[in-house]
């Protein structure tokens, strides 16, 4: 791979995240370019960003000389590049169990809760986000309770366990009672033991701030 | 296929409605099973129906003995299962777009504008819909200029197009001004022509109430 890879990431951003979980897991080596998402009103707005991203949106990766966007399809695409190790099973059935997990969080979740949907949001936002995330997270621990092992589909770490670690991170900042999940805390508190899951984290990322950085 | 297709279905579901589309333009024969989500508080959140889909969430998709949920991940069952006509592009790269632009609308600008979700927002909803579908389709449009041919992807009908026609829908719902997409609408205008689009049509389905109905 004689290539750059570039991430556009934000420390903190899950979608970010969970594609950096996929990079460290196929072992694909990668610069990291920061979009402060806060900062003179959020670089993921500038013209230029807008450019790379039209939705203004981490991530966005460059690689083999293409530009992708939304965490899902790059996913799906570093799957297809880098087979091993494997994000999806192999049978049909076993894809669409994965893909479905990983969507009650991507699309279930995630977009009711991230910043830009927030911000517009106003007063009230903290409770309209614990809701949204608790509600998305019932549904999750009930599939889980059919398609669980150690991790989020049997024992084998899929696309779906990079959705999971990310959205309980947002689902503490929001004060969700994770008492009432237990499959999902035990496969959490499984997955964030794994080296690709520390590299990930968003307190070790080159725009972490000082104050949140654990090294 | 000897085993029987279920498709649990409400006419006016986007998610349903894509998923309809895929089932025409492959020509899979299916049972249409209607969930109500407005009488008696929503068919979708009885018990019943959340053993199925714990999200209470429409489409779910009976089929080859199981039962799988959320669209894009059951279009993709269905594009393994029943490969032609393709509703992705061979190459990776080309995959990645279409899911992307796929993404676009599905984790980008449906949830924030599905029933669910205005049901909860309540006063204002129509604004706070229109704003975001408004957003996500700006997006799109941008994108479209560098894929899109006589469809969103060159000339192949995909799965960006199952997305994109049901949200264009629901645009026209809450009053977007379209005059400002003008791919989208070429791209749209064509796509509402062919046989499967028509079939799928939320005027045409067996829980269309009368007075929405077209023959």
């Amino acid at each position: 791979m004689a290539e750059k890879v570039v991430l556009y990431s934000y420390f903190r951003s899950s979608a970010s995240w969970r594609v950096r979980i996929a990079l460290a897991l196929k072992d694909v080596k990668y610069e990291y370019k920061a979009v402060h998402l806060i900062k003179d009103g959020g670089e993921q707005n500038s013209e230029e960003y807008k450019k790379l991203n039209p939705m203004g949106l981490v991530p966005s990766l460059e690689i083999d000389g293409h530009l992708l966007t939304q965490s899902l399809p790059i996913i799906e695409y570093l799957e297809e590049k880098y087979p091993q190790p494997a994000l999806l099973p192999t049978d049909a059935y076993g894809k669409a169990q994965v893909r479905a997990l990983s969507e009650i969080v991507n699309s279930g979740i995630q977009p009711l809760q991230n910043l830009k949907v927030l911000q517009k949001y106003g007063d009230g936002k903290e409770e309209w986000a614990r809701f949204h995330i608790e509600r998305g997270l019932i549904a999750l621990e009930k599939m889980l309770e059919k398609t669980a092992g150690n991790y989020s589909y049997g024992d084998q770490v899929t696309m779906a366990d990079l959705c999971l670690v990310p959205q309980i991170y947002n689902a503490n900042r929001f004060k969700v009672d994770m008492k009432q999940f237990p499959i999902i805390n035990c496969v959490h508190d499984k997955l964030i033991q794994l080296p690709a899951f520390v590299a990930a984290d968003p307190s070790k990322q080159p725009d972490t701030p000082e104050d949140m950085r654990k090294n």
